[in-house]
């Protein structure tokens, strides 16, 4: 199996991503990124560090990128501005502009000094806020543009590209690491890991989610 | 005019782009973004606030990017490696992977934080080096990633795209700037301003463009 690089915040789209790439090509190929940008909750990336230790995957890198505050304003990275969503707005007010093809080609650029790539990221189109650069014509133009930019041919996954909140915990049930997904990442804006505040966007899109999945399976047995 | 956002080094190149764009829009509707990445001569930065300010542009955004060198390794950012082209290698060991990637991903979320769309980079395909991420297929994929990832429109211009260096000497002549060029901006991978080192591949092939421009150019008298 060839060594892939996760892009790996701590949340549990990237968390169950993680668990996916160990368990198909074991944890001694699997390397992960994470960026400290100035997201809400800092605690992001010590949960990132801890499950990286957990689970001895084979390398982790934080990265940090300070100047993103600097250049654009979103209430991801200004926690003195309330999340919102204008009526009307494509998504809310939380979308960091430019996010995932910053990770994008700042993990490639990384990779490709390692000899590495294959890159996995967690975006999904069917159940989130309407984030652009989280649909798939974004990911497939960014695979095309990374490979002209380096002139390398990098192969970009995103696992759970079709898959709903409720299809996705059920990949986590497969992969037998529902509970640690549950318990020990962080999803929700006001960085309270697991079950978190319950309240915000987020943490409402797990719980539906998780819900949903549960019940499912009850009536499966 | 609309106002545009010019990616400016402060070397030969973006410094053309920078007084076209002055020449056809007024300096009050230009603005640049000079980034600040470890490179071998941090003069160069230096020099791009000077240009700006003499020129009276609408702003000057400097960026710093602190983790270059810390993801990927070439003789631009590690002034302890020579400068050299490996034989058979597609392009010499100066080559920073990513870097028109990064500027132009950056640049593009700066610029729609203020509202403009239209950006411009120096990048030549015609008498370079051979960087993957100087040729137009780069350019017009990263436009079409750009939109896609901020749902945006943006317009990417590369003016020099199909210019050989003379071509753009006889650009600044036209532009009334040529002086200013030759004796203002820095190329030189040794970081000497103006006609510089003269024996780097960079002064090398700026001094050898200036010399067939002034030769077709006395014939033509």
């Amino acid at each position: 199996m060839n060594p892939i690089l996760v892009i790996f915040s701590g949340g549990q789209d990237s968390t169950i991503c993680l668990m996916k790439a160990i368990a198909e090509r074991g944890a001694d190929k699997v390397h992960a990124v994470t960026f400290d940008y100035g997201q809400r909750h800092a605690l992001e990336v010590q949960l990132a560090q801890e499950i990286a230790r957990e689970q001895h995957i084979a390398s982790h890198k934080v990265i940090a990128v300070d100047w993103y505050r600097d250049i654009t304003h979103n209430s991801l990275l200004d926690k003195s501005m309330a999340i919102s969503r204008e009526p009307g707005a494509p998504f809310p007010n939380t979308f960091v502009e430019g996010r995932n093809a910053l990770f994008l080609l700042t993990a490639a650029i990384y990779a490709k000094s390692r000899g590495i790539t294959e890159l996995m990221i967690g975006v999904s189109d069917a159940d989130y806020s309407g984030y652009p650069d989280c649909r798939e014509p974004f990911i497939r133009s960014m695979n095309a543009t990374l490979n002209l930019a380096m002139d390398c041919t990098f192969t970009l996954y995103a696992p759970l590209q079709h898959l709903t909140k409720a299809q996705e915990w059920a990949l986590a049930d497969r992969l037998g690491c529902l509970d640690y997904i549950r318990t020990r990442t962080l999803t929700c804006y006001e960085g309270i890991p697991g079950d978190g505040c319950g309240q915000c966007p987020a943490c409402k899109l797990r719980a539906a989610g998780l819900a949903e999945y549960l019940r499912t399976k009850d009536q499966r047995r």
